[in-house]
């Protein structure tokens, strides 16, 4: 086996490797609990190389990373690239950190979007997962999560714009450390609540810090049972989204990039405001990052 | 001195105490942060005579209370009278408790509202508190706070609908617990912060989830200074707050009832929202009560 790039996805959370072969098929993949915030004293040489260190004596080939790896708080900042911004152009802004042993690491650098509502917006590590996608021209996209981000491509797949909104951060938040918690009982599905708290986000986004009170008044007048208040309240937050992200001009089809759960829940909620759904491969960031590699002549 | 009513504010963190005299004033006052959450085993009785028992041996009065004491989670659930509700009505519907000594304590109805955006709502003590103030026909009010409520009051101070907003819980979850508070430097005051804060939210209210992002990326820039981002999102979220509440038919005037600080937060956000602001007396509350017990001839 002849491997030619290490591929690493480097968040917040978590460092997951893989070892790509000439033609950009996975040989190797691992991963370890030891994301950005997990690194002590800017350690990261010393993470990598626990990590892939045999990987990079056995096949000595480059490596190449995005995500939060590349931010203030990572191994070393990787510059915004303005919007629209398209693979060619990340492919030619990498950030180069020479490794000992002659070895190099190259950094995508995240976007940056000045919305037309006057709020600057950033991503690192979506904008590799997007190109990797391969989605049309005229694409409108969703990637759940903490942050989700919502962006539209334009030719060639440029990312033209991108918005966040804080939706898991919002349910994590108000789940575990706010009141509209206390009324809730954890680990049951209720599709049908969840499609309720949707209509009500989709309807009332104008009114957000109102609306996601009903989660609490829901739950104290009993109009929905305490298992399925999670679920509620999640349809809420996401109904509230897709409302703000699609007031200024609403989508024929969304594309879902996510995990299998959070891709269903969008799905669901796509649903319920009339815009059609088609689910993205769960694994585009390697492939971005193999064509930013290809595009920046990272491979021999 | 002769006491003819002993009125308690009692909340979910604190118990409030005054004694008022044949007319209403008060004639002595005292708190504890023995509010409903600190008070176990339902040893509420306790927790009274702990702070009042001189009182009642003294003067032998009746005892009024609003507040979360009338909750499910309080000492006797007083149901909620629904919305258009009169302080009559109210004092046509008090919950009745027997104390030792045949000492009797009445608990003031909180209310509940259909909104008409399909949200039920609720509150407890603050329907006193607007009752209270002696608010005008046609009045449109704000209590801000944790949960701030906005309420539209008719004919005789009849309170006709409300809608609460999470704005002062969203402001805490996210600073404390969530990565917009990452950024900051808090204990410095930025008015301009604050009404740039209020112009974004007022006019993107409809994408809540996304701007209050802009808290984030704002610092990321640097447009703003850590030690304004507090003030910055506080400005966003009660901007959000103005516009969802003022969406349905804008007020010529608001009135806010509410300790100075958040006060004059407020009067300063209704000025960049181009509404005028009056400011009522801060306690209501006590007139409130009075009011309600003086109508429910529980006075002797």
């Amino acid at each position: 086996m002849t491997a030619s790039l290490i591929a690493l996805d480097w968040g917040t959370s978590n460092l997951r490797a893989k070892l790509l072969d000439a033609s950009g098929r996975v040989l190797e993949a691992r991963s370890t609990p030891g994301g950005v915030m997990a690194v002590r004293d800017g350690r990261f040489a010393e993470a990598l190389l626990a990590l892939v260190g045999d990987w990079l004596q056995q096949h000595n080939c480059p490596l190449i990373a995005s995500g939060m790896i590349g931010s203030r708080q990572g191994w070393r900042e990787a510059p915004y690239l303005p919007c629209p911004a398209s693979l060619d152009q990340a492919a030619a802004a990498l950030t180069r950190i020479d490794l000992p042993g002659g070895h190099v690491l190259t950094i995508v650098p995240g976007l940056r979007c000045e919305g037309d509502d006057g709020v600057a917006d950033v991503m690192r590590g979506e904008e590799t997962q997007l190109w990797g996608a391969g989605l049309p021209t005229g694409s409108c996209c969703v990637l759940p999560g903490t942050h989700a981000k919502w962006a539209w491509v334009g030719e060639g797949g440029r990312i033209e714009s991108f918005q966040t909104f804080m939706t898991g951060e919002l349910y994590g938040l108000l789940t575990q450390h706010g009141i509209l918690g206390r009324l809730m009982e954890f680990g049951h599905a209720d599709p049908q609540a969840f499609r309720a708290g949707v209509r009500l986000g989709l309807a009332e986004h104008a009114s957000a810090s109102h609306v996601i009170f009903a989660a609490r008044t829901a739950g104290l007048m009993g109009t929905i049972a305490p298992r399925g208040l999670p679920d509620y309240l999640s349809g809420i937050l996401v109904g509230i989204e897709i409302a703000g992200a699609t007031k200024r001009g609403r989508p024929q089809t969304v594309t879902v990039l996510g995990d299998e759960a959070l891709a269903a829940r969008y799905e669901s909620a796509l649903q319920v405001a009339g815009i059609a759904c088609r689910l993205a491969p769960e694994d585009a960031t390697t492939q971005g990052q193999w064509l930013v590699a290809q595009r920046a002549r990272l491979l021999r």
